[in-house]
């Protein structure tokens, strides 16, 4: 098995810059963390390489590297990582398809955006479209509030307008949401399929997208509070749908 | 209006202390950034001091002092900081009382605790118990994520298993979430009162904690998924209580 000793070696610098996005999407490769990630990945077929510290954690199928603590210290971006680190290619172009679709507009704490695609795979969710000027998908922060959702259904960047135009074409109702106004979430029918576009933490679903959608949902909620986190308010309604 | 140049100044330097939990607890004070938080902590009687850069942004009823960027720079938390810092008293010791409880046992992450008071605020609970092996409930991030509703409900540090008794011997149901067995969410009766339990992010509801409960809720997700995340789970339940 092969063995790096030294966080300066040019594999592992290589390595290093994927903390970045622009050498990500050069690359077309990005790092993942800790266990339970490598366990996600596995089955993608995305997972190219295993750095590990003892031959106890070897992962079958992608090449095993034997480094020292400092290695994944260095690769690492959680505070106490576990001594794993992986290496995925990004995921290929796929289509939008299937019943159900999480459509993030603008969306910018990487916590906000993995935690939602966590409840989507738990509400059944077929594919999450990410507008390109939202939050990277292989943020580091992103990947682990996903807790390794991110393998197991289809996340796909792409503009949300002609994504909507194409929903539409196929007769999947759009949901936006907005705390003004609209149909409170208690009242509708629950929707085998369906398109429920989320927006930006501070300005919500722009104009522009929340005019093409057909109905905008709201939850009700206590009038002492102006709104609910995104994350929190994109997960109820996918519960709702679900339940 | 009183003015501080200095980063170095001893006011300034004993309000950078703050930022840790140990000073907090010494002083019995806390740091709130930003306009809105400011605005929301107004009305609690608790804020004490304001920090601006402009005499636009003075308060009504707390010292306001004016300082520097370079001061507002030390003292803020987030990466760019408003120009506004405020200084409030601890929550004076409050009565457990009211319909709906929300308790927290060993929460670590400060963004999942300041979402779930921010969702607690929206679906009308009145007091939120946090365990002291919990994240602090004055930790900038947690605060951040709160978005002011820390201010507008009752947030109380507990021992968990003595206000469990309490509210049983006052007739609240209490509920804990496990995602191994227990009663459906969709099949529950909504009740007007009650107390539900959230566990730690890694381990759940502590044993001993969760054998104190009367009834274990768990919500209906995709087996790809092993579990959702605790401010999500927390948020659904307390959103179909409330609906």
């Amino acid at each position: 098995m092969r063995k790096i000793d030294s966080v300066n070696n040019q594999f592992i610098k290589k390595l290093a810059k994927l903390q970045l996005k622009k050498y990500r999407d050069q690359a077309k490769k990005f790092l993942i963390e800790g266990y339970h990630m490598i366990e996600e990945a596995t089955q993608s077929g995305l997972l190219e390489t295993v750095l590990i510290c003892d031959e106890i954690d070897v992962v079958d199928g992608p090449e095993n590297i034997i480094v020292t603590e400092g290695v994944i210290e260095k690769l690492a971006q959680s505070k106490t990582p576990q001594k794993i680190i992986g290496v995925c290619r990004y995921f290929p172009q796929r289509l939008i398809d299937g019943q159900r679709f999480l459509l993030l507009d603008d969306i910018q704490d990487p916590g906000n955006l993995g935690t939602l695609i966590r409840s989507a795979l738990g509400f059944k969710v077929d594919c999450v479209i990410v507008s390109p000027d939202s939050v990277d998908i292989y943020n580091d922060k992103a990947l682990r509030a996903t807790q390794g959702a991110i393998f197991k259904l289809k996340v796909i960047n792409a503009e949300l307008l002609k994504t909507i135009n194409h929903l539409k074409s196929i007769g999947i109702r759009i949901y936006s949401t907005s705390p003004d106004g609209g149909t409170p979430l208690s009242t509708l029918a629950k929707e085998k399929a369906y398109a429920l576009v989320l927006g930006n933490e501070s300005r919500g679903v722009s104009k522009r997208i929340e005019e093409s959608c057909n109905r905008n949902i709201y939850i009700e909620i206590n009038n002492k509070l102006d709104s609910l986190n995104v994350a929190v308010a994109g997960s109820i309604i996918m519960y709702y749908f679900n339940s």
